[in-house]
């Protein structure tokens, strides 16, 4: 990581303009309310305006139409929250753990890691397992055989990659389990949270693509597809062979039913069972308003009274 | 595993009835999409007709009414997924974890381990424990004290079996802690998914009947019994002392509340919730269904006036 | 755990009432089903008349309007369930791991553990965290760097706390990651449950106040606050930034959106999602009520409907 930097020197490696004095000097960033000497802060929306004139921050990341609102030393840019996120990477790293393999992990001899991979404490790594260069598995992260990971993927502890998918056919009362041969494939630059899993699929493998984002505690069942740079949060989950286009964001504790398609941009609220196909961009949402209990309890009667007379 | 098997050597084991060439040799399942020469794969609904026309496979498997549909050879069973399933048993482990106890896993001195069982890197294995022949624990999964397992139980990385139930009592705005004195008891041919959680009774114990099957990121709450040969999709959560019935389904990130009762034979579907007992067979549903964002935003504010103006 | 303790010897102790021969032996509680000689049971409400009429318990703790509903020993205490906990906690540890560092478990040098902390095989405790004593990790917790917990936290299996939040900025269709520099604060006399995970803050700190108790697979966002005696049912998730108030209860895989606030003693109902700040105490409840699957299908038609039809 580099030392401090000008507000110069900033805009000179990732464009925007300054305004102010461009010679003063910022080594970390921070939060609106909590940022102080040396660091540089952001504006993303005029909801902050009075955190703004309040903060003690050294100088102030923001957008044109804005650049008048404070006295501060400040980056003029057009999207300040990224333009902030491209700051913060000057002066933290990505992934905080050092590259190499914690002798406390169990990799295959069959395992094939890239250069400068970073494999953390209790990690088990499987036969046939490949990892890209510079992707980092923090502790506990479970790669099971067969499965491959692209370049710079951080994986958050305790994910579990390549498990069985839930495959299972009834007979005569009982469930038969079918073997599970696919294997799971992520591509380049994903992410994914802690305790995610990701299941390995029944004959032919998931796919994660590039640029992928997964939160937290998300489900990716066998024979998804999660197309390029779409973004899935947390408690979210994705059912069998569900195929999920790119440019998608899917909100947390969203739910996708399997055996259906949704294609490129298409943004799911929080919350949402989609249970069909969207095969159009645009803002899908399906969530049950909240209110006082008492109010529910009459909404959901006369909800429930509708079911039943149409009989 | 064996190696190849004609068609006549597979409907000897397994029953059915072949159609065209007996003696060609299959080694390994594939999807209609994927499969290739050696391969037998499977026709279980009418929609894939189209890729049942292009397979490249070397035999299919599927139902007498439709046995006519292609002119390859092929096996004609009653429930073409079923089959298949125990076809692909015949060219693949159902656990792919060899016999033993991998060294970087710590197994009590006083727990029970069967014949064949095997126990993968990083599990933990409390005191008391005992697991049944030829069952399978996956990397990193921690069973705690006191806890049992039938056998051909299979469980996958990162799930917890016998952790506290949550069992707290309100007293002057603080929670007191009940100790978790039961246990968890896991009956035969169950099958666990990665990162789920089956707590351990707060008095009398967890009950996991024979046959049930957990997909992933599945939550059993203490004292919860689940019915034998019940399966529940992932993301589920089951609460306090609920009692699910056998050959019950639990569609995905459905919830069943505690301290109810569901029946045999019940089948509550993806994103429900249920909030009292259920007492007669069936499928049971509560999704709010979704739409474009503005249409939902008109339906919810609807919905939302009746809770109120009726009050 | 001291032995077996009389009636007279409990309330002693802990207050209440003796009515019945106070000098009976106590050494261990029970469910009114199934304990017997030297347990004692409660009764909490009087939807378990019958099953104090057949209990085979030793004693019974229950309310004062409910004292001659038996004619066994018994306790009179104002909190049944609470008093209950107490009796419990006299015969049974609330952890069970022995103090210490199992050999299993990777510690950074530069983790301060208090007296009397228990770390369970294969936990992995990074640097400069601060851990309170008598707290007890169950086996596989991940505590990342810069985190601390207080005295007498409870941690179980698989619980992961202080992984990245989920920071992305949007920047010509790809996603930019944003350091996570904040981390986990918890305070005293927390609970966490299995497979939970509670990630660093992105700019300031994750806090999770005194005596706050949550379930297994819950999910804390970056950034979020979680007051003081504050109880998370299992597989809720709060988004980033939420602010939620102390005294409050959300139920089981509630959902909180971020960026909003909850005053204290507010108790969102199980499967209910929060889209907007609450200001005044209350139930707040939002399920779609449950149905047979064909009346859900008619008055989810209707619903779709009203969306459509105002447009």
């Amino acid at each position: 990581m580099p030392g401090p930097l000008t507000l110069g020197q900033i805009v000179s490696r990732l464009g925007g303009r300054v305004v102010g004095d461009a010679g003063i000097l910022i080594g970390q960033v921070g939060s609106l309310d909590k940022a102080g000497a040396g660091q540089i802060t952001f504006l993303s929306n005029k909801k902050s305006l009075s955190k703004l004139a309040a903060t003690r921050a050294a100088a102030v990341i923001l957008a044109p139409e804005n650049e008048s609102l404070t006295a501060l030393p400040r980056i003029v840019a057009e999207r300040p929250y990224a333009y902030f996120a491209r700051v913060s990477q000057l002066f933290n790293p990505l992934s905080t753990q050092p590259p190499g393999v914690h002798p406390s992990a169990v990799v295959s001899e069959e395992a094939v890691l890239g250069q400068g991979v970073s494999i953390g404490p209790g990690c088990v790594i499987g036969a046939g397992v490949t990892i890209g260069d510079e992707s980092c598995l923090y502790p506990r992260v479970v790669v099971y055989a067969g499965c491959s990971l692209g370049k710079r993927v951080i994986v958050h502890s305790g994910a579990v990659i390549g498990a069985d998918g839930f495959g299972i056919a009834a007979e005569e009362g009982r469930w038969i389990k079918i073997p599970q041969i696919g294997a799971v494939r992520i591509g380049d630059d994903v992410e994914i949270g802690a305790n995610s899993a990701i299941d390995r699929g029944a004959l032919d493998d998931t796919v994660i693509e590039d640029g992928v984002k997964l939160d937290n505690l998300v489900q990716i069942a066998h024979n998804v597809r999660v197309g390029a740079h779409t973004a899935i949060a947390g408690c979210a989950g994705v059912a069998g062979s569900a195929d999920i286009g790119r440019h998608c964001t899917i909100g947390g504790a969203a739910v996708i039913l399997g055996h259906l398609r949704i294609v490129d941009h298409v943004h799911v609220s929080a919350g949402t069972l989609i249970s069909r196909s969207i095969l159009k961009p645009g803002t899908y949402t399906g969530v049950y308003p909240f209110d006082e209990h008492s109010s529910w309890t009459r909404s959901a009667a006369q909800l429930r009274r509708k079911g039943k007379k149409n009989g």
